[in-house]
């Protein structure tokens, strides 16, 4: 169980990972949208989260070559596949946090 | 979501803490019954680790007043609820890292 465990709770026990997600569980959002949704957080720290969740494959970036430049960000699939986790987390934590 | 989300992944993203569960969702042990199946683990990490998931009322210590004093220790009903969340990240990490 252990690297495997923990590649998946490293990542999700980060501060906003796991709202970022679930945000994007809704369709793909522009970096814009995300904010709008989590206004508490700061650019500087959706920009770190974005760029994590890229790189371990949660997140896929698109960019649409129009003028001005199109830029969205939506779940892969190993992304989608966190929506158990997330809902467990989430029911586990208005059950007894 | 957030403080309880945070509340529940703060806890099962620290090192250790979901095998610890997962071990007691097995039924009660001793601290050395919990040490053998993670033998990877310090003793100093484990006492640790007891100690903030007793704090956080996940598991709880019984004192069993034998000679010599018997001690093991079990999971809450709120400890047990965890239950879906271990299962369901380590469903995702067996399918995805």
């Amino acid at each position: 169980m252990c690297p495997k465990y923990e590649c998946a709770t490293e990542l999700l026990g980060k501060k906003w990972t796991g709202l970022i997600i679930r945000v994007l569980l809704g369709g793909p959002k522009r970096f814009k949208e995300i904010k709008e949704q989590i206004p508490e957080m700061s650019d500087k720290m959706l920009t770190d989260r974005m760029k994590e969740l890229e790189h371990c494959e949660i997140i896929k970036r698109n960019v649409y070559p129009e003028m001005p430049v199109r830029i969205e960000y939506e779940l892969t699939q190993k992304g989608q596949g966190l929506e158990p986790v997330i809902q467990s987390i989430q029911d586990w934590g208005e059950h007894w946090c």
